[in-house]
């Protein structure tokens, strides 16, 4: 279901057939939380703007609204309103980001709600049950993402429970996707790779979890707080360990320059929340660079975001608009700013893949670096 | 350009040709205070829900972004990408309620901005000139809006002063409808009756007013405390004394049950934040009454807010899915109820519209206001 199109050195061009669809890659998902795009932002609109992947957060959705009422509201896909494919990630990382007080123990975690303090347990099991519930497209494995300065002893017990998870994982998803009333019986799983800026430790990982068959495997634990050379350097130690008939994913990346740097070593699926965050404060990616519309030299720019743009944003406002609904507090504002940042980005990715098609991805990668000098 | 189509008693089925487009009556305005529809609803989305005319606000937009600012860049129309009708309040209001320290003048008004504090002198030349720089297709006079429970000989001397506001109204859009590079030389101009609750001021003003020949007549300072009946006992005495070839409009009203009274008492116009207002709070307009989706019994309610509601929430969304973005303060939640909200008041004035125009008008406002029981 996973088919090589084209190749430019380690990049790909591939596509990935689904259940909800088949996906183009490289592809960026577009970060819906809670099972919603932050600024107002719907499923509909997300139908204008090129979204091929919606990117829903496991924990956010076990806690609110619950992952049974999903499930008997007949899946996410049915609840928010959207039949192209969905990714959940595992809970994991919000675990060990957000949540208050917890324990990790070779069955799982245990931890405190953000919302309501209560203790929940999360292991693998645990894990692949929401998500099955949830009934995403692909599922992600449960793992433990260690500090990029944790040290080499922590990261070694860390990634070997990680793999050891990753087993229970699949055995679990095997059964799920079996048992009768299964939201989605052929939910996809992902693997995940750790082992922070550790070159030897990420390829051990990435040989042993390999040999499980997955249906794709991530790249996790990076853009976490390591430089981007060497997020680049372990991408490309790694990558060559990982089976080359399955997608790659890098997890929670990132700006322009970190996407096409991934694609050129090899990366399929990206996500982040870059252009929903930077779009609620003001800040819109333009092929000449980032601009922040709260600058007063916007006040009476009649102009577009950025001309040419198709988005739903570009072809009816203009800056000097949209600049003073950001200053008056207009949720109308972050949500057009949001919609240009997604479409922008969902755009590249259609210029990546087309430019890989035609043999010239090299070439757009130069040519649309040069254009955005300021984003980095 | 005002048309009167049909009749039923004093109920008027009529239509309003403007530069802008022809406005079917009786109509309600939809409320974009500051060149927004709060709630993240763009005026791509008013198009799909059968808003005729939206209604800005004068003082809002003279504070932030500044009318001068709107008239560089081509009048509200274009700052909104707006092109059917948009009525313009005449600041006065707003001056009267939101501002800090005032002073009534003969001349106008002196107060404090809202938003930065600044001195600010309006009078109706200024509410004109700023009208004028909006290029709205209709202008409301300048006028006092005394208080309900004002005294007598207070309101007596406050309409006498806004009927002479009005004359100076009048001479002001007339030049400015003139000048070289105004945005809309065939600006409307529509006069304001006062007056309280005193029966016999406002049909003194609105005879004194109906002199001057303006393009239509609201009725202002109703449904600011006084009660449902009052308010009725004063639209019936008062509207007899306005133009009858004129459009009537009733400013700032009110629910659907008072619209559905104003139009059997002869009013043309409506608006409200009601629509917006609640559906930022989860509370829904039905056919079968006001339903709250923060009450737990929608948890898993699979159903749309209104069966055979063809809304944009209706039509795709459930009332879990919509209750639980309200819950996680998700913003889509609040968007989705306000375009909700508005289609549900804009299809009820299409309804009374079809109701006249079959004359079987007071056989639907019963039929409507059984079925909306608990909507007074």
């Amino acid at each position: 279901m996973y088919k090589i199109l084209k190749t430019e050195g380690r990049a790909k061009r591939a596509q990935l057939e689904t259940v909800h669809g088949t996906i183009q890659t490289p592809v960026f998902m577009n970060v819906g939380t809670a099972a919603a795009i932050k600024g107002a932002v719907s499923t509909e609109d997300l139908e204008g703007i090129k979204t091929q992947v919606e990117l829903s957060n496991t924990y956010h959705l076990h806690v609110r609204p619950g992952d049974r009422i999903i499930k008997q509201l007949g899946g996410l896909h049915k609840f928010m309103s959207w039949d192209r494919p969905i990714l959940t990630d595992s809970g994991g990382f919000q675990v060990f980001s957000l949540a208050g007080l917890r324990k990790i123990k070779e069955e799982g975690v245990y931890f405190h709600s953000h919302v309501d303090g209560r203790k929940i347990f999360m292991g693998p099991e645990e894990s692949m049950q929401i998500q099955s519930n949830l009934g995403s497209t692909i599922a992600m494995a449960f793992d433990e993402c260690p500090s990029s300065v944790a040290d080499r002893q922590y990261v070694e017990n860390s990634v070997a429970r990680t793999a050891r998870w990753l087993e229970r994982c699949k055995k679990e998803m095997a059964r799920l996707n079996a048992i009768e009333d299964t939201v989605n019986p052929k939910q996809l799983l992902f693997g995940i790779n750790q082992g922070a800026v550790y070159d030897d430790i990420r390829i051990d990982h990435a040989r042993r979890i390999s040999e499980l068959d997955c249906d794709g495997y991530a790249l996790g634990g990076l853009a976490v707080g390591e430089s981007h050379e060497q997020m680049y350097h372990v991408i490309e130690e790694t990558v060559p360990y990982l089976p080359q008939d399955k997608p790659t994913y890098l997890m929670g990346v990132g700006t322009p320059a970190n996407i096409l740097e991934g694609v050129e070593r090899g990366i399929d699926f990206f996500d982040c929340v870059y252009p929903t965050r930077n779009g609620r404060h003001g800040h819109l990616y333009t092929n000449h660079g980032k601009i922040n519309l709260f600058n007063a030299k916007y006040e009476t720019d009649a102009r577009p975001i950025e001309e040419g743009c198709m988005c739903p944003a570009c072809r009816r406002y203009s800056r000097a608009y949209i600049r003073h609904l950001l200053k008056a507090k207009e949720m109308l504002g972050m949500r057009l700013c949001v919609l240009h940042n997604l479409y922008f980005y969902n755009t590249m990715m259609e210029e990546i893949r087309q430019a890989l098609d035609e043999g010239s991805f090299m070439a757009y990668k130069k040519r649309k670096l040069e254009g955005m000098q300021n984003i980095k």
